[in-house]
């Protein structure tokens, strides 16, 4: 049977969180994590490896125009060439020269154009956003409420990697490979490590790297995918994880499993379940590492920037082992 | 005697890094930090506690203009009230509804606008940055040496707060008080904490906490201000820290010691040091913690966003107890 | 008796032009230019003066942050210094050196920040635009009707200066001052002209002269101001203008006259008349020049720029006598 | 034999227009414009006819991101689905509704994206700018010498349509034909006129209306074109012109005809005969005007907005007949 806005609601329902952490939660799923797992998650800190899974923000970046997103624009407000052309003081500082000479700069960027998180007030379905606040709070104004500043302080636990193109055999996944909990159990078990309450999970498809070979993106912004399915949201509710992070455009499958639907797992995900959603993580130098070393599990860093009534964060997040 | 460009010199000189970790370095003090530091940070986590040194990035910040610096402005390209309005779907979406609601935002900012740290490349002194490189390297295109993507992968550490303010017994120091060895050893024994190699230290002044006091920024941004002098230099540079950051616009003390010179210690500790500055860091809830629990060390995770040649980016510090 | 929602709703009904040219009219007050009255206007120029009413566009602009709105933001992408430098070929021309050295710029700028035309698309009274048109139709998309580009090909014809200021004698009208028929009146007759149907009218209050006697904007945008009254309002239906420019922020009276409604003169003329507005213009050359030769009437040229879909625009309005 | 550096040289040299109005002159070819020529220009307005050649800037243009150039993007500050959600009042208007809702937006766009002038600053050739100037006075901080506003007050006059593919017989001339004197003077028997002192000039190629034809800008900017070629510098420089500008992104035969230079006839035109030009100016409605009533000389008025210190401006030029 095809999948459809029925099975979007069942499975909303099922895994709705809305009043879970009270009537006016915005931290969702991040209120799993305790100070426990945070010393436990620090305590799996034995080599002293630090790894970003970012990917520069840049004019190189992926994106392609598509949803009014652009890769981010970089200009120079003064520079060095001022300083060899004399025109730093002149220009910049009235005149007077007293030694110091600065360069600073400025960054125009859509707030998903590279690797984000998204905040809650970044999905509206039947007119809410998750916990029950109407659309009408994410304005003009921005997200005066579900906005990603309620992550700033959270992001910290322990992190897994969930190497599903490696657990599989495969270099990268192909388009339109929806993962599911047998994928997700596999690569558990190909981690050594079995998921729990609180945790940070990175789901690799290889995407990424399937970019890389190709030397180009193509359409990997917006495009056909790989990603998490239907089948994925049981074992995503069941293991209560307080995110999710891919190296995918949309974390999701592409094309989407149900016609009539959307993105279905951001309506089930980000609205009902409260679930910070990671885009465009880029888990390759890490997923060399766990390789390496076999240690598929560390100390996660990766709070969003608090921008105010923003519905989405770049961020550099760190695996620390 | 008054201080001046021969006291930056000779400063510069003394403390010069210029080679230390060779001659294509970009990392500068960064590379003080060995993976066993970053194991034995994180066994300093002990509580689970998790604090932001951010200030959030929207229109309320501090930034006056000057230096061509401002805060951020934050626009959505869709929202919510595109929902609510029914405009979502036919401006969007193509008119094809598929029951998803997305949003989306831009930020346009100076990368110095607010919580930030300072690249190498942000500062030059007689044609130069850190580690020789010419000026030219930093041009129009941006930092093409010294850019702030150098520390993507290397902000994590012991963090140390300095509570000055607290040390001296004030609520805040007052603008041109020039912090230095005294100061800084009087909030060492004050944490009860001696400063090393590898260390990252967070001098809090006071500055924010006074502008909040008042209830408006003021001249914050740019204006007269507490903060590292000439003083503090040799201590910084025996300690061999691997970056500073304070709560103050600009790190150092303001009037400048040095009529001749601005901002002499930006000349000593980036250009020639290849330090790491931080700046309008939020250290009042760190410090209100630290002053609770006596523990003023902690794991810091505070990288950069890669913004590729860039001379500055914000960030999301974090101190994890 | 105090004006009120009930005085601007009278206005807005006796002067409605709904439907005047057409349901789906989005042309305003512009179809009352006819090709004669271009052809009679170009007949005016008779010196071959050629006079800017556009205000520069730079960071000296009057915004200070109130709405949303600054001054532009000017950056360049590539530059002389760069030449100097040598950076230019290196950084932007990929290392080829074919003579050609070429420098690129970028604005950030709000279209409403300093000479401007409102169009139609940026008031919204009860739910409606100019015409009938929902507030829908101007969505997080843009104004998907009654947006500037309307007017693209149409603002051509005869301009008139009617200097307020200087036919009542005094060097600039004080905030408050609510210009009435009788101003408008003796304007016309201090200038030796009738307006009449299809004339762009140009209302000089001093506003902008006195900003520069004060060598500073200080509260000019947004704040108290002289500018059209509600006694203005019959005039302005009778005479069937094209299009009315004043030299303020908000062409109308600040104070308000209504204590209930802000900008009331927005709604009946922008709304209910479909008149065309400018705002910011500087018409003090034109006026100087007007002064010294008696010539009150010229060919105005003045379009705004055709942004699709936006709610106003900035533009060189030009006087030529 | 191969035309060179040598050519532009030549070329250079023999139309220099430096010194020619003053050492200090940043108006160049602006300064043939007499009053008279206003005068007469106004008298070629018999039919009431206004007619734009400006491209609209929107999302839909021709750039590409090439040279740092990308479309123009606009995002509303405030919208009316803002007031069809009640979010209007709340958010911006701070809670007091009085009966007024206005909406607002902003561009962010390089000046050079769409139809566009150049100004002097834009190109450098062996260090200098027009008149002598040397590059440095082209700094981050913009030109303060040569920029776009030196044309602020001086766009008007005789325009004149010089329909080259029309007077060929040919739909549009195709990516490489080099258009000289020849080409021109067809062009200017086609329409019954003599281009002379003072005139503004306008190049069909009818390079927008292939792109039409084919239903996507493909590489219109920046890549091969139709376009002015070395041949047609005598007849421009004895012709004494006030400003040339065509309906190709960048004015001249593409690929340039010197293989060792970059677009040549900028060094010529615009860095040593301080010539105006102009670029992507949508000719085809005008061209279809004349065709049909045969009048190829208008009045012009086409002025840059005054952009302080900027090296190019989009503008609304308008041909009035």
């Amino acid at each position: 049977m095809t999948a459809s806005i029925e099975t979007v609601r069942e499975l909303s329902a099922r895994h709705s969180n809305w009043g879970r952490w009270g009537p006016e939660d915005e931290k969702g799923t991040l209120n799993l994590v305790t100070p426990e797992m945070v010393v436990a998650a620090a305590g799996l800190v034995k080599q002293g490896k630090v790894i970003s899974m970012a990917l520069p923000y840049d004019d190189a970046g992926p994106q392609n125009g598509g949803l009014g997103r652009f890769n981010p624009i970089h200009l120079m407000i003064r520079d060095g060439a001022d300083v060899v052309a004399g025109t730093s003081i002149r220009d910049f500082y009235g005149g007077v020269d007293k030694h110091f000479r600065g360069t600073d700069d400025i960054i125009i960027m859509p707030l998903q154009s590279g690797t984000q998180w998204d905040a809650f007030g970044h999905v509206v379905f039947e007119g809410k956003i998750y916990n029950g606040y109407g659309a009408e709070w994410v304005s003009s104004k921005g997200a005066l409420k579900g906005d990603v500043a309620n992550a700033a302080d959270g992001m910290v636990g322990r992190g897994v990697l969930l190497d599903v193109a490696r657990a599989l055999g495969v270099d990268w996944l192909e388009p339109g490979h929806a993962v599911g909990r047998d994928d997700l159990e596999r690569a558990e078990a190909h981690a050594g490590i079995t998921v729990g309450s609180g945790d940070f999970v990175f789901v690799r498809t290889g995407a990424m790297a399937a970019a890389r070979a190709a030397g180009a993106w193509g359409d990997y912004a917006g495009g056909e995918a790989p990603g998490l399915g239907l089948d994925s949201v049981d074992w995503v509710g069941e293991r209560d994880v307080a995110a999710i992070a891919a190296d995918t455009w949309g974390l999701e499958v592409r094309p989407n499993e149900t016609p009539d639907v959307a993105q279905p797992l951001h309506i089930v995900f980000i609205v009902h379940m409260g679930l910070w959603l990671g885009e465009i993580f880029d888990l390759d130098p890490l997923a060399e590492d766990c390789a390496a070393d076999g240690a598929y599990e560390f100390l996660f860093c990766g709070p969003p920037l608090p921008f105010t009534r923003a519905v989405g964060s770049p961020l550099n997040p760190m695996a620390i082992k």
